[in-house]
């Protein structure tokens, strides 16, 4: 029998002193976040096991940017399965666009005719898809060439100078990132005003499964971290379910619930139904805003010194 | 002004009738189902207005799928988008399985192992995915003369027999179906599997895109409604961002939260900042879990005579 | 092994022809909502088991009253426990005011300005606080002659002439009305108000305990029926948990969470682990919105010939 | 205009300056979080204004007594509104009983037969109540001469020896501890206990009222801080609506939703239109599991110097 520990803050304390305290109180919310910090760092210190990292929600808005490029240049996640409009937004920041701190409650017309697209608090200007056509244009010979998601991605994220970006650190560490409904995005309209003036490109629909299934099969062990829910989970999820080794380590982030029976708020348990978490895993759903989640997760885990 | 009306209830009422008094409460809960139907009645009689359907959830383990297919049968919407998940689990039941009432708080090992795949406490049988491969090995040499994603959709409808299956209904009725994620599904892996020993297939990723624009580009006016979010409604939303006719009506059921900045739990309203709804438009975002929701709403659809 | 049977509608069909079909479904939200419609039933129809209806929320500004009411008058229910502003809220219509349909996207300055009180979309008039000092100015020789809260509602009902008043049905009905936090609403801060200018009135804060749990205490057999959480909930499971009878029957409609730990959104299962609930009860949460939940559950017990 | 400063980290920070970070963001969830940090600074720092301090959920056995009292101790607030269940779950610890480290998926029927009262993954000792009666027994003839709710908490503070206690500091420090639901716990059982064996003890359920209208009436200014909502929340607001001077400080953490209608999740800015909350007053809603909050925001103030 363990008993909760109720944290006692009586000095200066550092993001993983308090994670610390967090986990010998064991329970309910700050019980779960540590214990995500303990799972993370187990997967990433395990040199057998490739972590899979799927991100969904606008964290790049939300200001996680250079906490998910930290993840990707710190060799914690070996695969990045991620929403085109987290691409697109990251691609924003790297053309010299930034997000302005608003309000949600305002007159959307008035954003409108300024230019300013809303997500919650945080505006966009609307002017970055002129720079999304300028660049695309420029690149658009090398990028047509592309016959994958994952290699446009890449290409992509070549042709980018910004050190802080989640493009650019992700071809620079070879990181394989995985988008498949990136037509639905920034980076797919750009594609799509091409196709619809007669340029040409052919990237296949389903080729990149067979890259992420292939590292899936391969890896001697796997473990999973999802930020919010959607295709990223789904995808990796899919590809543990057909690989022979499932996923013994998993850390979700999530604001969805579970009782209305959609992938994202499924509990990372119920995929062991399925096949694609291991029976014996170690696995801890974080109900928790992931704009709070990630800067203490990953704070936590430099300070271990990983 | 207009005040509440508490809704007194004295003898049988029919779906429509008790809708109707919802309305006259006109606030909370209530009053937002009430104004959706009226939106949709609006959008649905509107020879002028297309009406685009997205579907994220798993709504047919739900027990969602007949509702569903009905919205396609009676001419109630113009386009459908979807989760590969949503037109696996169709095509599941066509193919004649069933979903188990189960529970959630059950082993999920011993689930495994009776080849049970939960959802929630919906159960899938596992063994579908043996027919699944029978079906797409019947059939390969017509799915893989397809080129774009939603004719793939619609060759996988026209081998079925299956009156109340979605994917029949949308092929019979010539409803185009958009699914940019699809390889994130069971129908994804038939595909993979097929290419991984040495089949051939070449659907590409973007070309769906030019469909959905065009639609929406042409349409006289548009109406949206959604059930969750994810990929589903951002495709639309995107559709209607780059066309000179921005939506006008729109109904979303959700159980997403707007304060988190996500895509799924935006506002309708919010979509006014970046050019995807009209200023003057008739939007609800209705909280409320969809397996309640599209009865009622379909059955008021009904009883007013569309 | 049953199994999900989709719904389809394809005539009028009545509240309870749809929670039937709900019921066949059998999993997800339709399926609790269906099944709380038959465990109500059950507890109401056995003559031998007492209902303890628990209620929070801002349910009469919803437009729920006339169905709150309902419960009393149709003699469903036999113990009635809610907040102080439950209370107030009813009282203010007795006395002539009404809600207002509003918007939640204000100006809150405004609004003030105007005198309305804002509850979401809903709004009160201030200037009923008028008439509640004029009421309890009028009887408040009796109102003072209480010795115990239930006591003072009865007093309070009894005034009222307005038949659909929940305050007025509970009196005529003599359902006892427990209220522990009735300081904390608008009633309280009318004896607030006379006690601070010397009026005397002395109202014990822990005999009512003493009635509800005889009630609990000397039932052959007892059901909860807990619309929102707080208060009205756990004062109910309370008396279960010190009665030799715990509650075999349960239905929880709410839209909180479990995993926070707090009363209200625990599930009722966890009860039985207090001694609250019977080991082999019939229990289930229903995550929805009430305004939505209580129409289409008394309108189908209405149905049921109930 | 201002732009939102993706958070970096790249050497071990303590909690402030992660919270400091976070205030770059300046939305979502961290920008809300780091403003709570600075508006309860602000009100703490004011001497001019008093603090009122409403917490509702299982803190206790989430971990969070240190950090309740530590608020206490600190003199970080003048008046504490808190549930009987916080009050007993204090109680317990002091009489030296301690929560145990549990699962939420478990079998509560087993959990009922060891004695283990759970309250999601937390268990309380079934044992504690003897505990509570003996305690309750032994100092009987003190409780029962005392006239008021708030008199009775310092009483049963005044008994205790265990310095971490909430009960204990409150009495300590005389902070006056407002309880309007008492009767709503293992407190008012003790209570009901007795007077159901023949013991006197009369409180009034309405004097306390006059208690915190009187601190809020007389104070220059005010400030809330609400963590969760239910009756500690609204009768601080209550007492605000009843004074000249509006609340112009104000922080709430809640996982409930305004869109429900319901007290607990209502936006502090709707306090405005009832005259609870100042025009131009400084408010803040975070979204967030409360055992996550309380640690950071204690500990950032702590580091701060406060």
């Amino acid at each position: 029998m363990r008993y909760v520990e109720h944290i006692k803050i009586n000095r200066k304390l550092s993001i993983n002193e308090l994670i610390t305290l967090m986990g010998k109180i064991g329970v309910m919310g700050c019980g779960r976040l540590s214990r995500a910090v303990d799972i993370l760092e187990e997967m990433i210190k395990d040199k057998d096991c490739k972590v899979f990292f799927g991100q969904a929600g606008a964290m790049i808005p939300g200001g996680m940017r250079n906490i998910i490029s930290g993840f990707i240049k710190d060799d914690f996640v070996d695969v990045f399965v991620t929403t085109g409009a987290t691409l697109t937004h990251d691609l924003i920041e790297a053309l010299g666009y930034r997000y302005e701190i608003g309000r949600y409650d305002v007159d959307d017309v008035k954003l409108y005719k300024k230019g300013k697209d809303r997500m919650w608090d945080s505006y966009m200007p609307n002017k970055a898809y002129e720079s999304l056509e300028d660049f695309f244009e420029k690149y658009w010979d090398e990028f047509s060439s592309c016959k994958k998601i994952n290699a446009l991605v890449w290409k992509i994220g070549s042709k980018l100078k910004d050190k802080n970006s989640v493009l650019f650190n992700c071809y620079k560490k070879k990181i394989p990132v995985f988008c498949p409904a990136i037509a639905d995005s920034g980076i797919g309209l750009m594609i799509w005003g091409r196709k619809a003036r007669g340029k040409k490109i052919f990237i296949d629909a389903f080729d990149d499964m067979n890259d992420i299934i292939d590292i899936a099969w391969t890896s001697k062990k796997s473990g999973v971290f999802y930020i919010g829910g959607g295709v990223p989970k789904n995808f990796i999820q899919q590809a543990m379910q057909v690989s022979p080794k499932k996923s013994g380590l998993g850390v979700q982030i999530t604001t969805d619930k579970a009782e209305f029976g959609g992938s994202s708020g499924a509990s990372l348990k119920e995929g062991i139904s399925w096949g694609k978490m291991s029976h014996k895993g170690k696995f801890v759903d974080v109900y928790l805003d992931a704009t709070i989640a990630l800067p203490l997760i990953y704070g936590a885990l430099k300070e271990k010194g990983l």
